[in-house]
């Protein structure tokens, strides 16, 4: 059955369920809390989704989600336009913004390639970057793409298509994460920590 | 700052932190997965939500919410409508629908008597509980309220509102939770489930 012709409740739950780790259960809870007590609430989150979706558009340099293009980040003057850092997706972008250690831009790829799944090259901004690292401005290329066989895939794709032009390429660095105990890692974790240490100044 | 004039993002990420269990992170993931990839989402939720907030009503009986006025479970010929339960809120309703132990009717009030925070039986659906008790076809009112200090206060006022209708007063049982251990219990719940037991039938 089409879900729009649904009971009007089955169709709310129907739609939050879409919602990253959202199941049945919370679902229907979110759906009786919005057309329960706090009556304003299921308007004002339906005019904040219809008003984020008019005005938010993908940054047409780097990809980020903005209610400007480009984003913030690409026309911020401090930020140097000749370090690009590459992520798979948004999130990525906030997260590496949230450690507060990079002053470069980004290029958002909408994903990692995935020849299994049919995503290749064109599915992703791939194209796009090319066009950035056209242009000559580009002194690093930072691969932040997720630490998984797709990411790592992706990684070693964009190293090549770049090294026509002259830019240094480097990938973000895999081993243990701030906080954690040796004992709980994965033996992958561990060996690419390894593999991966550096010597200490002393 | 009027949130409405904020980011559009950040607007979104704002009404999406007042759904049940979303904090900052999980709202702001939600938003992005939302004017990401799967551009339909936020209009088909904008549009759920605008439909449902349209088309669901308070049930003018029960308390109930639902497309239909008296809802589905008023209306059905099957339920008895001479044994109501009565629960706070319309999620504690689906609980016990989803038992499939129960028959009867059931009166929402809208929340528990807490004097503490203004609630007093005005602010709950009472008024419309004793005009249903008033037509004198109920036999026993079954007193669902939780099993908390505000809960147990309601059942009590409940009570005493009914007396002079002749109608059985009962209140669900306190006890262990099926599957669980005595150990991992509080000593409340324990306490209860020994002055509440029954004698085994042999």
């Amino acid at each position: 059955m089409d879900p729009r012709q649904a009971d009007p409740i089955e169709r709310l739950i129907h739609e939050l369920k879409k919602l990253p780790g959202i199941g049945r259960k919370t679902a229907t809870r979110m759906a009786y809390m919005l057309l329960g007590k706090q009556a304003d609430l299921a308007q004002s989150l339906a005019e904040a989704l219809t008003y984020a979706k008019q005005h938010v558009h993908e940054c047409r340099l780097c990809g980020n989600l903005s209610a400007r293009n480009p984003c913030p980040i690409c026309e911020d003057p401090r930020r140097s336009a000749q370090v690009i850092c590459v992520t798979e997706n948004v999130s990525d972008l906030l997260a590496i913004e949230s450690s507060g250690e990079f002053s470069g831009t980004y290029h958002v790829l909408g994903g990692a390639l995935s020849p299994l799944n049919g995503i290749g090259p064109a599915e992703l901004r791939i194209p796009v970057l090319v066009e950035r690292l056209q242009q000559g401005e580009t002194k690093e290329l930072i691969l932040a793409t997720s630490s998984t066989v797709d990411g790592d895939t992706t990684a070693l794709y964009l190293a090549k298509i770049a090294a026509p032009f002259k830019v240094k390429v480097t990938r973000i660095a895999s081993g243990i994460p701030s906080g954690s105990d040796l004992e709980y890692l994965d033996r992958v974790t561990i060996g690419r920590a390894l593999s991966g240490r550096a010597e200490l100044s002393s």
